[in-house]
């Protein structure tokens, strides 16, 4: 059993039952769809209780349970060939030199992670055409300067 | 004169001067210094009014001015290879599936646009560490379906 | 059941009955040719009323008319290795620059929407061999110089 | 001297002079605008007429004239990074297989000529936003399907 | 059915019955063998007729004689790894630059055709070593220096 | 000025001078080495005091000793063609998945952080042969399973 | 049967028996579970020992065990997209030009080997946070300047 | 001095001269003059006196002829982006498997070599528009399949 | 039947049947085995006689010895992951400059021949670590300096 | 200064006195010219003996004559378009899989080194052509499957 295999099932599943992704995440709450849809996709893994109740919804066997309870070997492949998904792409392809110069000057020297993070996707009503909303917030993390507890480049030890 | 030429002059200004970016972009505002340090790095162009305070702060040539005006060739080498500029990458390739899943369950079938679209950074004040907080928010474009007014896949004309 | 299967099926069963693409289409008319032939081969989607049309015509099951009517995952591999695609790729490697130049000379900063978009393929009479003629169309779309409501290039905001 | 330096050349001249596109195509009219900035930009080559006209209109050297009139080594670096470019590139990558489809079912095995080829600009009038308009014909070339006049595949010969 | 599998079939049945690309090449003439050879192998398509001969003689069910007779999507993996390919590679690497010198210095501006385009393969007799011999000829084509009909770079029209 | 320029000027003086790169670091301490040749190679910063002891050692200007404190566009090509860096490339390509087992069934889902990541080089006596010994350790970051607010995917605001 | 066949089977046993990576390495003993899980992921070879008890324990066929003794191609995919494998891809592409220049200067010209290699993983208590160890050790190995026993850069011999 | 220096001197010369290709060839004649602009775009060498006449000729100093001889680092950047070298990039592409399966039934296992190779290039007059020519031969070379003079496939020597 | 395939069932019948390589060679010698295991890895073909005796001694059925005795098509996918052949791409990468210098000055300008090669692998004893031996021989094939017979770059024929 | 700006000075040098590799090697013999050329180059260093007399000899500053003493950053641009070159690298990507399992059957899991190795480049009289003949050892360094002094995969250590 692979994991693309479960993912095909699993769509085959929605098709079949005329399922939306909210019915299905509508298992997992309070657990962001963001995450739940992750999983079912093959990027992310469900908790136990979440993997159960997803799962028995959309009746599962119990070994394909367990696998969408253990952690994919994530990432798809790049660049993206999709219009919706290369527009995200772009972005940071044009906007990334100024990113990195405001965060640098804003927090110092460090990263946004992408691990302790989160995303909010919203619909912005707007009378000339609503807007994809996206909030994500990522801890800010500093690169650590450490230091070294003897001389030389090089600590010397015995076997 | 090349825009590379120009940015790494704007550099070389800002550095003997002791500017910080937020120096630079009050001559621009209110337009978002994510535009202003954009076009500062060769990604943007900014309007004729922001191209002549900006540069006039900088003691740029009339030239170089005007080349701050004009639409550069856009994009960075990809994948990045700066680990800040890596885990935005990252977070497209992990989460994209999922992001495209559900824009398309909540809007249908289309993108966000990546032009008609505005850009908040933040910093969000948190006791286990600041967050750095984006907000993005882009219109909604339906992908058009479009007829034709013709039977055949082929209209025919003459020359 | 992946979308390349139903789009082998479907290659299957117009070799079979000895279809033209233009006798599949009649059946989504007056939907232009080139989303109804792009969606039976995987790149588009149809509504729900052209997908059971069509999808009735060709005899397919319930579940995969439902698959028509699904956004697929776009794209195709790049270069084009086909020399009828190849052109196309080889027109916009050597007319690009042009192409932007005048572009941005007569619109401002922005693009041509890839989404807000329609083709017209035509045969255009010719003496001395007939030709292809294809007219694109697409919604100009400039890019959006946002302000900020704040001095700083970061908000800051509790948690 | 490169034709990447006559052309960084000739953007310098276009903005000390404060020159429009449109300004220097006029001295090549009635050859099309796209070829002549084809041409400025280094991907096409200005017949002789052309390239003195424009040349002395630029003030460019003999030498820089005769240069503008060699066949240039043509394409740019792909995929474009540019949002504006890469929405044709995605065009390509998105309808390619549809467009193959109805152009053999129409023409029969061949491709559209990108050699014998001419396009047109324009700008469509609309409400709802102006649309870029773009209008290529290119003829059709049917792949030649070759005789042998020998029975065996190799014909033999002595030196 | 994929034209792959197809010609994973043909070559079965070639070893099965020991036949040689002459044998089932024989029924095609006069078209050339590199044609006849090139459709088999999923690179070509044959004409009606002969993709009847070639299939019967071949045993092929009616689909696949049908299939044999569609476009495929042509082109292989490249660079090409196999060594008697990669020569023909690295004859283009090495020669391309003064190809085009001299080709563009006969004919001015355009290309060698690849679709007007024919081969012979030869034998040459030589006591120092046979030699493999080309003869190929394609179609000289000239760019297209189309004219525009306006003035601006842009016609305007009304929608 | 640019950063390779730099990192080239300090590699001519460090040649000049006959100085090993403890004798730089020294005027680090207990900055450890890694970091401050890293620095120096341009792919780190020092802290402002650091950048001053090292830069006024090695003789630099005040606005080298400036770029010495910037943070850099971080990264090296890849993968390696240097023999000394590709075993540590080739390590990770043949260890990664069971590394990536071993680290998940202790940790959970989460990461080793490269931010928050310290390393000690050292040299292990043996007496078949001395060894290369590096200690790293970087934080685990769990990867944060977020929740939502709200029923459905998408949160709904006014604009 | 392959190899990538007898490690989705092998996982397939892990998930149905529910084990953990311990329990397995447990039949290995004292061999580091890096090079058993490793092996039993397609990257490293068991011996014949470890082989028989490891897979007599997932109750493998007898050719299965044969196979987990045989050297597999090693190599996975690069870059990793998994975040947990890209962070020491990252720490590479970072911090290599240091590593290199503080290893050749400790050394002298050569390489650690990533062959005569051991790695030890470990769990640092750490109250803000655990942290992930890595304790690696290479044997190094000194480029050879080997000498030449004749005067002229090629010797000569006959046939 | 670097030979793609010296090639943008020979160039610069034939502009301000207003040479053909064929001016200069004449001075190496009889060599073809395939070789001979391949030599002065830097893919080939010539030999000591088509080096001075051609370089006497060009007036090109002494160290500058003596480079014209020397064997250069051939090969240009592909895939060839020019619509001139694509096409014979296409043809091996779309040809290739029926070229090596003809080659292979007429000569057997080997490669037609690409170093014991001629090239004529020609102008085939034809009333429906003249054709490019290339007659290619080179010599068969049959892959050697040796023999050992050992049992073993490893020979046993001692240091 | 692919050759993939072939290869796979080759393996499972040396594994099932504890076969060594040198076991299966036996049954080809003198044929070096260097080439009948490159054969039955896909790379190379075996002549009739040494298809039937490999084949017999193995069990494949009569297609399958066809299959053994056709050229396959070369080459495995570059550059390699797995470290035993990694070795030998690095000493081309770090070596390929010093090795073309010194044979172009010892031999002219030309190449190695990798077809009219031949090589032996061997065991050198050492005490301080037995070596892998490898003697390489091609022919030395001058790049052949060819002339024409006509004064012009290009022939003219009639059709 | 440059590693690549040292290796073209180099060549001027060599090429002003007419130099032949054999007579600068001379100079650090019995040092292999293989190295002292791939020192050269700058792919390799040369001790501080072989630097000074070779340096000398070529007249250069002695920051020259140092830098031939640092190890440079090895490597040259893959696959190689040189045809010399490309042979080496076409006989790895064939061979490669029969010299894998040969070698590995005859000593096991392990690699052939490429550091401490040996070259030795000879010409072989033959009548029919003479060879290039290349004598390759490395030491074979076999795979270290080490042990673990605790039972769990993870050691855990006090900070």
């Amino acid at each position: 059993m692979t994991r693309d295999g479960l993912t095909e099932k699993i769509l085959d599943i929605k098709r079949q039952r005329d399922l939306k992704w909210s019915d299905i995440c509508a298992h997992a709450l309070p657990l962001s769809p963001v995450l739940t849809v992750g999983a079912l996709l093959g990027q992310m893994r469900l908790g136990p209780d979440a993997a159960v109740k997803v799962g028995t919804f959309l009746a599962l066997t119990s070994d394909e349970i367990k696998m969408l309870g253990e952690v994919p070997n994530r990432g798809m492949p790049m660049p993206p060939t999709d219009p919706l998904l290369y527009r995200f792409y772009e972005l940071l392809m044009v906007n990334g030199p100024a990113w990195k110069a405001l965060i640098e000057e804003e927090f110092g020297d460090g990263i946004m992670s992408a691990i302790d993070f989160n995303l909010d996707l919203g619909r912005q009503i707007d009378p000339k055409g609503d807007r994809v909303r996206l909030v994500m917030s990522g801890k800010f993390l500093p690169f650590k300067y450490y230091e070294t507890d003897h001389d030389a480049a090089f600590s010397v030890m015995l076997d």
